[in-house]
């Protein structure tokens, strides 16, 4: 039941963001246009461009507001936590690389974005800030890992949590490779034990 | 001196290139026209555009032309050769990164690249197949680092490749930080030390 009287900002906002998701993730990019936002969620098309000037600033939002759902979760087993977590990024990208239904093993709508925040200076300063935030979590969920013992007192953190969520990436906008849980396993191991031979 | 009568098509094309690779440079990716590469190389518009049916599939090319100069040296020290091709990875990056001369940390030309292989099905398939050979290269020096006992027997090869380059592209194309030499050696160091507590 939608609550009576003039509904809050934030929840025009959240009907906004579904209404948009919903249409980029059936018809891809070119199929969600701010016109038809508009109509289906009801607001006029002035209070929506006076959010959000372009597409391309909708879509930007539509994908932070999916992201804030990618909790990190700390066991206190950081292998875990970490295939967990990397699990979760990649089952984004996954949907957003096959948006509108895309068959190829392009980047879809992942490439869009990406796009989007080169060209706008905005944008990008956002999807950055946006970034920062949430990889933050990350580095403190690796800095626990540290503190506890786990990991090496002397770990670059940074360097660390780029390389594993980097390679999603990359495989994503770049090699077209499929990413996946087994994928994040792989990485994990990886970027923990090392590739030095034993000694 | 250029040589009597018709050139050859590979003369040409690399005409073509060098003239567009000096344009997105000094312009960036909006600055470069098809129409203004034609009249520069001396060449038929129609000659460019049945080589090179968009923009898109031009400056494509010329990174590919770019891509092709970065050897990889094999010293015999894994270390270095890593350090020394990552290095190489990012300066093309940057270089791409500031064309037109941008001031912000945005990916740039980077990103129109990116939107480019994911908009156009015949780019993606030949961005993707360049970087399947460039990796091959990539791969097949961790192989023989890995047979001559420097690496561990059972490696990842492919993981471990993924979270090198991965790690820049990421930086460069998402979280809009810098990449150079020496957060290439804080990659190669994290990737092949392991961040396992000392046992």
């Amino acid at each position: 039941m939608a609550p009576r009287g003039r509904p809050r900002d934030a929840q025009v906002d959240e009907r906004v963001l579904r209404i948009a998701a919903a249409l980029i993730f059936e018809r891809g990019y070119a199929g969600m246009s701010i016109d038809e936002v508009a109509e289906q969620a009801g607001v006029a098309k002035t209070t929506l461009y006076r959010r959000w000037p372009t597409k391309d600033h909708l879509a930007v939002a539509v994908v932070a507001r999916l992201q804030e759902d990618d909790e990190i979760t700390d066991t206190g087993d950081i292998r875990v936590d970490l295939v967990n977590y990397l699990d979760k990024i990649a089952a984004g990208l996954n949907r957003m690389r096959l948006a509108g239904h895309n068959q190829t093993p392009s980047a879809g709508v992942v490439g869009e974005l990406v796009a989007a925040a080169a060209k706008h200076d905005d944008i990008g300063r956002l999807t950055r800030e946006q970034y920062g935030r949430r990889n933050a979590i990350a580095l403190a969920l690796i800095e626990r890992a540290r503190l506890r013992g786990e990991l090496r007192a002397d770990l670059d953190a940074e360097a660390l949590f780029d390389q594993l969520a980097g390679a999603l990436y990359y495989r994503v906008i770049i090699t077209g490779a499929p990413v996946d849980r087994a994928y994040a396993e792989r990485l994990v191991a990886s970027a923990l034990e090392g590739n030095l031979t034993c000694h």
